[in-house]
């Protein structure tokens, strides 16, 4: 929805005025429109236009390379024969002008008797229209112009750039424009400036394909489809009305048209790259992103210019305005990917393992499937903990870790690594699959203590179980940066690490220790629900939680106790 | 909302997958992320990084001049440290490595873990948060990083591409995150792929002051502001807090969210850019548009990053990559616009009126004034008559036209101008304000209507007003491309002309043959309800308005009855 105005009656002049101080070091302002700064030897002055609403078009296509000038009407409505008039005027540097628009009934009165005007006076005045929109008229001639203006545009912008005379500038844009075929599909609606409703809707759930840029009747609305399979919509679409004769390159515009934002527009290029592609078709200079939009209506667009020699070397010429840039020696210059691959982190491989460390393997593995059982059977009591103050996120996390760790320790078991090359391989996959800060701290925990162990000693003594555990937790804090009484689980693990030290150095066998130990952190655990949070802002939340335990103190006290058993 | 994705949990990595296709030409992908091809000498790397959701952020940014690779985690969610390591041990050319990402706890773990990581293999790394938002926290070291995220990133990118060693690329960056302070607005939240509903929502009618990209808390919400007032809060909450020692020169970002449009923040950057004026500030290439958004969030930021000389080399200094390209030898061969106006269209003069052209500009005045009553007077009928077949406008678009033309008409008879000069300027007018179809109509009839006159004559005889209404019917039918029949205002002009003509040449005065004509075209435009309108693809529309006059028809009529009434 359009939220930014002053008086919505001077939006598009107000918008205007914004773009022109804000580019005034390329392009000046003319009633009507803007025109570009020039330089260098006079060109046929390609002149685009039509309303607002539609940024970059038109006025973001004037510079160097592209348009000499642009018209710019009140929102999505045809600029007046006297706009037109003024801008071509003023674009004009004694080579003929070309007026070029998309195919509406207002811009083709206007730009037609600006044509009259400018031709009475002397100026030789060609129009080129577009029409690339399938979905508008089975007649290609009488087929409204979307994001196909673009191509036709960029076309006869780099003919006039390369210097080519008024005939030349217009026959390459008829012929752009009859190479260029596209199709769009729209989401939902935009919203006028002002407006307290959009323009036009889209029933829910569905989109309307072919449905025009203002909102004009499409083909037929039609149940939202997956990426792919709208990718594949539009591909096959637009082949079925390939222009005779054509070849096997195309220049390609994936055009997004205000709300369905770059993501989602990179994600639908993997499906029609691939269809272009099986359809024998190489891809020239795609591209992907937001060319002609209609406010903050969300839906997008495939064009596609089927490419002769010469459409191709004005696709690709370099252009410079605000809103599109091209500068082919900037990427000519790379090496490239094939022969400088290399420098990656290599595929680290695990240490020769012990005859100890292979057992204490066995000990990890075990270790990792009682910490799942234990994470799985009580996900739902961690989640409703963590509800009450948090996300209610927790449960979920770790099972996601513990899930992932054991699959990974699993792995590496099976290529005959020791314990402590397990441990780290299961911390870096619960810290890349559980998400949130405690499942970095999990991984990083689990890693740091693989890494106090190492898999090349002959045995493995009770107090390497103590470094290990003091390992998990120096780890946990010095990246948690928590202390005991902020209501974590550090308030559950450091009671655990300490007891667990005095108890094996007091000469208690290290099942009898751990017992102990897990007892500690289980009441430690349960005592937290006497401490505050430490959530700083959340002042309402601290209070909340009075009462509950942690819910990472409670999985901690939950996982040693079940080790413990065993 | 998001609607294009084909696994929601896949989102992120296959719109990643995409991208990467799209730049393989300059781009290659790591795990974790992509790093970008290179040319020339090994520089400092430049990794960049953070959740999906935010492009340009953060792999649009790699190229040269700007990043050297980009870590891309989940949806807003921090990459694991593993991602950042790998894609930083891709990026190292062998001259060390900055990880820089915004201030949030998931990011701050997984680089730092990644860091450590990278020295321990003697990978010489630093760090570079930032924590541009004020809103966020008091303390400068505590605030989020946002769109400030560029200004740090764009300077460190042009200090490494300068040949600059680590500790001066990092030096750099802590200067410029030092010089950089945003405030960001949200008018509507953002809503996942696959999501029913938004990740978080502003109230109705407000926006949320200060609110964070990913939905985090803000300052307060307030009741929606004109752009005017947005624009003074973001400036004057920015200069108080200004950093100290802060000079005269800024570089700027007014930057979108998603869904707030180019057209609404080049409307906002006219008070923002004349406020920073007002306070004295000089803004050195600001950037209008999309550099740091959050999926299909409402809402943009406005970011100032106080320039040093050091620091102004480096933000106007040139970059290509796929979301931002600077090439200053593209403007700076530009004329500037002081030096090359000239050529627009010359401010016409009126020629020189006869007595009798003064006459007859009475007598157009007269006639206009007569107009404008009749259509004030029936404005909401003719609206009423539109509405069944049409979208209910014709009443208020020629109210609107025919103010407009009386007022230019006006004007020109206050210079001394003739009647035929009178209704070209009046018929100019009326197309540039009225708008539609009709407007421009109207617009070049009457000033075919002026030009048929002209006001060199020493007399008008009775003939001159059948010529000027057959000049008149005439534009309106070759423009129009309406014939009898298609229940158009044709359908009552062209009976009227034949009738007038017909008249006159039998010898009529002109007030009675103007009379018996106006009759004639009434009773035409009534007969027009017996006819289905030119309407072509709408046949409902068609069937409707069986029954009803057309509008255009019905408003010529009532005009010409007055006029012969006069």
């Amino acid at each position: 929805m359009t939220k930014l105005f002053n008086d919505p009656a001077e939006f598009a002049e107000e918008q205007f005025s914004g773009f022109l101080s804000l580019y005034a070091d390329r392009l000046r302002g003319v009633p009507g429109g803007a025109v570009g700064l020039r330089s260098g030897e006079p060109q046929v002055a390609v002149v685009v236009g039509g309303g607002s609403g539609h940024y970059p078009a038109f006025c973001g296509l004037v510079g160097p390379g592209l348009a000499a000038g642009a018209v710019v009407g009140n929102i999505f409505t045809s600029p007046s024969a006297a706009q037109v008039y003024s801008v071509a005027k003023a674009a004009d540097q004694g080579r003929g002008v070309v007026l070029t628009f998309g195919n509406y009934a207002g811009d083709n009165l206007n730009f037609g008797i600006a044509a009259e005007r400018l031709r009475k006076e002397g100026i030789d005045t060609r129009i080129v229209v577009v029409t690339d929109d399938i979905a508008s008229a089975p007649e290609e001639d009488k087929r409204r112009g979307i994001a196909g203006d673009f191509t036709v545009f960029k076309v006869m912008g780099a003919a006039a750039a390369a210097g080519l005379d008024l005939d030349e500038v217009e026959r390459a844009g008829r012929a752009a424009n009859a190479a260029t075929r596209t199709l769009g599909v729209a989401f939902s609606g935009c919203t006028m400036p002002g407006a307290d409703k959009p323009l036009f809707t889209v029933p829910e759930g569905h989109l309307g394909l072919g449905l025009g840029i203002h909102g004009e009747p499409g083909i037929r609305d039609e149940p939202l489809p997956t990426a792919d399979e709208l990718g594949r919509l539009l591909v096959s679409s637009l082949l079925k009305e390939a222009p005779d004769q054509a070849g096997q390159r195309v220049g390609v515009i994936l055009n997004g048209l205000g709300t369905t934002k770059y993501e989602e527009l990179f994600l639908l290029w993997n499906t029609v790259s691939r269809e272009l592609a099986e359809a024998g078709l190489e891809v020239v200079d795609p591209e992907v992103g937001e060319l002609v939009t209609s406010l903050d209506m969300g839906g997008c667009s495939l064009t596609l210019m089927w490419l002769t020699e010469e459409l191709e070397a004005y696709w690709t010429a370099d252009a410079y305005t605000p809103a599109y840039r091209k500068q082919r020696a900037a990427t000519a210059a790379l090496v490239p990917a094939q022969q400088q691959a290399g420098g990656e982190a290599e595929q680290e491989q695990a240490p020769q393992a012990t005859p100890a460390a292979l057992g204490l393997a066995e000990v990890v593995l075990a270790g990792l499937r009682t910490a799942q059982q234990t994470l799985h059977a009580n996900e739902q009591m961690l989640g409703r903990i963590d509800a009450v103050a948090g996300d209610g996120d927790h449960g979920r996390g770790m099972v996601k870790g513990i899930d992932a760790a054991l699959a990974a320790a699993e792995a590496a078991a099976a290529d005959g690594a020791g314990g402590a090359w397990l441990l780290a391989k299961a911390g870096q996959a619960w810290a890349a699959s559980a998400g949130g800060t405690s499942g970095v701290l999990w991984g990083a925990a689990l890693e740091a203590a693989g890494a106090s162990l190492t898999d090349g000693r002959q045995d493995y003594a009770e107090t390497a179980a103590v470094e290990a555990v003091e390992a998990f937790a120096t780890a946990m804090t010095d990246l948690g940066r928590a202390t005991i009484g902020d209501k974590t689980l550090v308030d559950a693990l450091l009671p655990f690490a300490e007891r667990l030290r005095t108890a094996v150095g007091g000469g208690s066998p290290l099942p009898e220790a751990w017992q102990a130990a897990a007892r500690t952190a289980t009441e430690a655990a349960a005592a937290t629900a006497n401490l505050k949070p430490r959530l700083g802002r959340a002042r309402p939340l601290a209070e909340k939680s009075l009462g509950t335990p942690d819910a990472g103190a409670t999985s901690l006290g939950l996982i040693v106790t079940a080790l413990g058993r065993r």
